[in-house]
């Protein structure tokens, strides 16, 4: 006889009840071991999306998830070691400066990335993109390069959270991904999982992120906050818009491209300026910093002395990649085709919508529908205006890359329903950090 | 590309919107071929559970489960066959009296019975108890045995509603049983697909009923008879009251005993009242009476007559059953143990909790857990005292019967907790006839 009926759970969870850790737990681990079925687990899914879970519920949920696989043991990397994660977005590289820059500090970065499906790849997929560069490290080759040089980044493995990556595959496809407490427990698992101690969280609002509404993403970082402090770890979120993309370029290569140019002090305002300012807060979370004012200071002198550059390429070659990408961008995988997209009239730019940018770069090729799919490394699309600019009539908007002619034709049709030209000059571009949760 | 998306259709409903017939179908018609999973149709479900159907995607869903397997043809029968529908209670036997009753007023009566899983058999496995009962007929037999001796009850084919047979058990084990539109279409679709002119329904309420109120039964009950009058069918719900078992006898061959006794005219009071009332219903449907009155007339004759017992015996005959059991219950099967229940105090009973007793019943083995189970014939209870029956402690209020002896025993135990005395009268007995819908 099992310890709990599955039919019981999903009953009491579907009459508003309030699951007790224990049933969690069993929930998580016998699903994870495969002996109950996914009918019954979307079965639940759905009764907690409309009955929902409270802040108990959650919090053992994620711990659930979290000891559902390996966790791991960074205690061999010596001070306050810290993670950083964003909650998606599209043209967000900031992973590929703030982590140089917080290294470059004295911060340990000991991070697990993953490939994502969507919009373009994930970090891992980004950095695959560095002729040489290799994501897959064994845990003790990952623990000695962040001793050796303060950073390393690989590829998650499939043992983390074992129980998020069977779950979410479900929830993708049973309309069950918008509940507060899924998404809370689903990053903050792996996050517990991965070892380090701090916890800086980016979470998105705008059109082109998951929460739309800024109240609705407010709520979702707090309640990671909430979870991560549960479980004894600094964690800060900040609220960062999303209504157009981060920067200029949207795909692998191009968005490596930018991250190095931010890195030499020439990146696009919006991204430069989101990058100093979670590194900021990644050092202060690692207690190298006495207060954020000074914790700022350091990393933008850690920029504009190129310290942090020079990190970057330290890494780089530490995981088998080729520094001199830094300087010669012709080293990067080119594309086949281009399409350029210009303006129809004179005006200003009052829209450049993330979403439909997004799905034009994944329709170029620079991202993944299913996660057997592979990335082009070249595919994707860049910005020359964004919103606030003005225009006249036949100026060039974007210009979108790939090596499929006719994914890069559907990806460019696709592109020019993301821009909107008005005569009037629109109101002020709204603030890119709305709010620090901590 | 597939006409439909699961995922928007979950989505849809998730959201409270109205599925579309083609979506309904297309739902129905793919998760009976396999192509949709189990864990999307189990999210829809709970979907539905949460946000309702209305009519029209109530009977969309109905007429799409009809469709998705065998619909009989009946029309080589002469007149307007009726057919007869519980929603299930403890104790119920009354197909086994109710058929013959109407037959012998010269209704047509085809029926597909079912096996059933819970509180004892079905009517296919109570009909099995008498020795040499055949209830697996091909359909030009079924059909011949009507034309000749105006009744034939056939084990129902997997082959009718076979998307009704795969979502029952689905929602079995997904706590998505309890949903008005999905009982109501679970239902009638194997009715529409029976084949049968006019239906008469007997719609329980009470602690044994799946609708322990009434209101909620009254809404099923209305709810059935729009779907088969949306069908160009005669519907008849007669709503009773399942708050004790009906008659002394629960169990099969109990009850077939019980029924034969009722027959010959000298059954319990209410099971009687019951078979006379139903089967007037299904004489006025047929069109054999001008009003209830006197259809109530007819089977009231065809009962004190003995011709429902010589029916009921041509009708054994027929199907390769001994009609000598009628006289002689000694060659039903005989179980090997009995436990006898005292009363333990002197009063009056106010209780005989249906469902405990249902219950009680399947563990002593006369009902099924799984549909594999195979069911003891001769297990089961019979009932000396009812509410309102004076007693004095010590007096015998139940036995228990069965083929195993700890069976027994649990069975025993869990049926006391059944019967409640009190020192006071009970108020009068419920009305066991509350309302007919039609």
């Amino acid at each position: 006889m099992s310890k709990f009926s599955m039919i019981q759970i999903i009953n009491k969870k579907r009459d508003g009840g309030t699951l007790s850790a224990e049933e969690i737990r069993w929930f998580v681990e016998e699903y994870t071991k495969g002996n109950v079925p996914d009918y019954q687990a979307s079965a639940l899914l759905m009764a907690i999306y409309f009955q929902k879970m409270d802040r108990e519920e959650t919090f053992e949920l994620t711990r659930a998830m979290r000891d559902s696989g390996e966790v791991m043991d960074l205690s061999a990397i010596g001070g306050i070691k810290v993670d950083k994660h964003s909650t998606g977005g599209v043209g967000d590289k900031t992973t590929l400066i703030v982590a140089p820059l917080a290294a470059a500090c004295g911060v340990p970065v000991a991070k697990m990335s993953g490939r994502g499906l969507g919009f373009t790849g994930g970090t891992i997929d980004k950095l695959e993109s560095i002729p040489g560069f290799k994501t897959s490290m064994e845990s003790r080759a990952f623990v000695d390069q962040v001793n050796a040089i303060g950073i390393a980044v690989a590829g998650q493995t499939a043992q983390i959270a074992a129980a998020d990556k069977k779950l979410y595959a479900l929830r993708d496809v049973t309309a069950t991904v918008d509940n507060m407490s899924l998404i809370a427990s689903s990053i903050m698992s792996k996050k517990l999982a991965s070892g380090s101690d701090a916890i800086v969280l980016d979470v998105k609002c705008g059109s082109g992120a998951f929460m739309e509404e800024q109240e609705k993403a407010e709520e979702l970082a707090q309640m990671m906050v909430d979870i991560g402090k549960d479980d004894g770890k600094t964690v800060i979120a900040v609220l960062t818009d999303m209504s157009q993309p981060l920067g200029r370029a949207v795909g692998n290569s191009l968005e490596v491209i930018e991250a190095i140019d931010t890195l030499k002090g020439k990146g696009p305002l919006d991204i430069s300026h989101l990058s100093l300012e979670l590194a900021a807060w990644m050092v202060l979370a690692a207690g190298k910093a006495s207060d954020f004012e000074e914790a700022k200071a350091m990393v933008t002198d850690a920029l504009l002395s190129g310290k942090a550059l020079e990190k970057f390429k330290e890494f780089v070659a530490a995981q088998g990649g080729d520094p001199a990408v830094a300087e010669n961008y012709g080293m990067f995988p080119e594309s086949a085709f281009c399409q350029e997209i210009y303006a129809g009239a004179t005006g200003y730019v009052t829209r450049v919508d993330a979403r439909i940018i997004g799905k034009a770069s994944q329709l170029s090729g620079a991202g993944r529908e299913k996660k057997e799919d592979s990335v082009d490394p070249a595919a994707g699309i860049y910005l020359y205006k964004k919103v606030g600019d003005p225009i006249r009539g036949g100026a060039l908007l974007a210009r979108v890359f790939g090596n499929d002619d006719d994914k890069v034709y559907q990806a460019a049709e696709e592109a020019k329903k993301a821009f909107t030209i008005s005569k009037e000059e629109p109101a002020e571009k709204p603030v890119l950090v709305k709010k620090v949760i901590r």
